[in-house]
């Protein structure tokens, strides 16, 4: 195995001999195999490991092994210490979700930190058949089937094209001792089920199915190539950027084949699943909305509109009286005395302080609101206001309002209350600004 | 499962309820299920049973059931026997592909001349799974996995999203009686290990993995069409006609990305397995060929050059004295006394009867092959003949030789041989024309 590896370096990855490299290692099989090779490649390497506090002694057994490992290589070792259930809870993750963020974000953190080339980490290609049928039991669609990438984003995976049965003879052959695997207990049974169960049917029918299995997902991988070459041949027709994010055209997308399937791929990296239900939405009533965890899609008329979901939605901020500048997450106010009207411009209006009510409050606007619009009389309801302006809908929900009390004061960038503007000649005036 | 049939077809496949349908009945489970549930629906059908000879009795009473079946229903049948055996060794198919080939023909003859609007096959989500799973066992790629269309090329399966489980249990809750598959007895023990070994592990893990399954292969074929798209769009920036076949654009290949994906994509079906010969053709020395078991592919300056093997090759026709004209695979030769030789064009000579030595003869070039070019001294290599002319390797391939004996009259449509040609004044002369 040690010259299959110099050949797969050498025609892979050749680069890798004039690299800087970080080796993730859990002080399992695969990762301490790796370890070695590299080793006996006499590639320039430093080693990783995560300690993930999820199995008391056990996890320290693996720190201390590892330790020991570098120690007898003579080679740098970085060690992390995680709160992994903590974090899990905190954002909302199962723990083995957790690890893994936990553990690609710290050693992107190192690599850039001690100038590392690339991070190697130990998976094989016993393990993308796992994760194929993992994902093929819990549903899935190509990018679940067509295994993950050999080199991406700065990690490299060296042995993707060599089996664990390999790797351990290799390890066996040269009295290599290894921690068993801390993986995650769940994730393990069915791994285990699959590797036990499964795959040794597979291989009876056909002895060389590892091999065979490799080359179907590298066609997967083709495939899913041909498919990401042809949305970027689309995107552009399709998607619009627009001030709060991006605009999709309903009439091409309604004029290029196999819309619903564009549709998933357009939006599945903002989280949208369901892609009937965005599908239905190309010929929905204008306003209709579904929703991803992170985003929302709005029909409206010849587009839908793909805006981030604004967790402050419903918060109102204050204003304290004296303040000359209010920085707040939608831009920011200045409030400047003044002692007449000079320009009018949409971004600015000037007012009587006598007759605000400190703090002024910030808020999105609601269904119900009323206001005196400058230059109008009588009151209009806000709602008529964006319709009688033609506003999208996302324009309307990121129409804030700086209000007095209950009172608006200035329907922020369009139009002011005519209730707090100025009417007697030599009164104070304040003229207050906004700016994105 | 009644209603859900119903229902299946109502949202489906509509038009059936207003078809001629032609059902093809094995007399297995699963194809007596869906004759059944046809009948319920009050659909108008008929029968179709193919014996395929291959189990003795067996056959017949598969046959006779089937009969009695199409006689208690008072529908009419069709029932074709075949030789399945003879069929494959003609062939060289598998019994298995040669059954396929012979049933799915039959079918349409069949539908074709009753003016059936439909065949029915009785295909249903299990058949599906396990033939993903000898896909994947055998290796393959996203076409292998996608699963087999409910509807194309008036075939429709209306079954394909009912599970064998279902199918089952309707037939016995119904009393209907059944003869087992007569299915090829090698492809049934994969698909036994399959269905007891593999899909029991599968449904251990995930209890809804069938319908879990069926989501996954409906984005996969999402998948396979989003990549027909777009090859649909690159093909006429590729691909153009020539005299022989196709020319495929080396220049436009190399700019577009994933060229190895793109090239299998396009050369699958014309027999091309081994793609990354295709690949290196592309960078390969002017003359070099890849073939497949029908076609050639040559790398000619800027094209690859696609072209039908042609099996009549080695093949020389003859033709005899006095014929007026003469009918053979490359073309019509015409023979015509004349006075005089009237107009010189590329498709006509003007020989010396007494000259010719009959049969004529017609066949390719070969190396070695020498002739005497009206118009020039001496004597030449046919070989480099063409190359003056920078024929192209196709169109020196097509390059056809009409020769008295061992000498060649005319290499036809581009040089006539002097040592045929008219010498004397008021002499006898015989015009040869070609037209394809």
């Amino acid at each position: 195995m040690e010259k299959a590896f110099k050949n797969e370096i050498k025609s892979q990855y050749p680069y890798l001999c004039n690299s800087k490299i970080l080796i993730a290692v859990s002080g399992g099989l695969d990762s301490v195999v790796l370890t070695h090779l590299c080793n006996t490649a006499k590639l320039d390497f430093s080693l990783a490991h995560c300690n993930f506090n999820l199995r008391d002694e056990e996890s320290d057994a693996d720190e201390d092994f590892v330790a020991a490992l570098a120690k007898n290589l003579k080679v740098a070792l970085f060690i992390e210490n995680f709160d992994t259930e903590k974090y899990a809870k905190d954002n909302g993750l199962s723990t083995q979700m957790a690890a893994r963020e936990l553990r690609y974000n710290w050693f992107e953190t190192l690599r850039i930190k001690h100038q590392f080339d690339f991070t190697l980490t130990a998976h094989h290609a016993n393990d993308s058949l796992e994760t194929f049928f993992i994902n093929l039991i819990r549903g899935t669609g190509l990018e679940g089937l067509s295994g993950i990438n050999a080199d991406s984003n700065y990690i490299i995976r060296p042995l993707l094209n060599f089996s664990r049965k390999e790797i351990l003879a290799y390890a066996e052959e040269n009295n290599i001792p290894w921690q068993e695997d801390s993986t995650n207990a769940s994730t393990k049974y069915l791994r285990n089920k699959i590797r036990h169960e499964i795959v040794p049917v597979f291989e009876e029918i056909n002895p060389q199915f590892l091999e065979t299995f490799l080359k179907t997902q590298s066609h997967l991988k083709e495939n899913e190539e041909l498919i990401e070459d042809y949305l970027s041949l689309l995107y552009p027709k399709i998607i619009g950027k627009t001030a709060y994010g991006y605009s999709l055209d309903i009439n091409y997308l309604k004029k290029v084949p196999n819309t619903s399937a564009i549709l998933y791929q357009l939006l599945k990296s903002f989280g949208f699943t369901e892609w009937n239900d965005v599908y239905h939405l190309l010929d929905a009533q204008p306003g209709k909305m579904v929703f991803s965890t992170s985003h929302r899609l709005v029909k409206d008329r010849d587009y839908l509109l793909l805006t981030e979901i604004d967790e402050t939605e419903d918060k109102v901020y204050e204003i304290a009286k004296n303040e000359d500048f209010a920085m707040l997450p939608m831009g920011t106010f200045s409030f400047l005395a003044v002692d007449d009207i000079h320009e009018k411009t949409s971004n600015c209006i000037y007012v009587d302080p006598g007759k605000l009510e400190f703090p002024l409050k910030v808020r999105k606007w609601q269904k119900g609101d009323i206001f005196y619009p400058f230059g109008m009389k009588g009151k209009k309801k806000l709602s008529d206001f964006f319709k009688d302006k033609k506003l999208s809908l996302p324009d309307k929900e990121n129409s804030w309002l700086l209000c007095s009390g209950e009172k608006i004061v200035w329907v922020i960038n369009q139009r002011a209350d005519r209730r707090f503007s100025i009417t007697l000649p030599n009164q104070k005036i304040i003229k207050i600004t906004f700016s994105l």
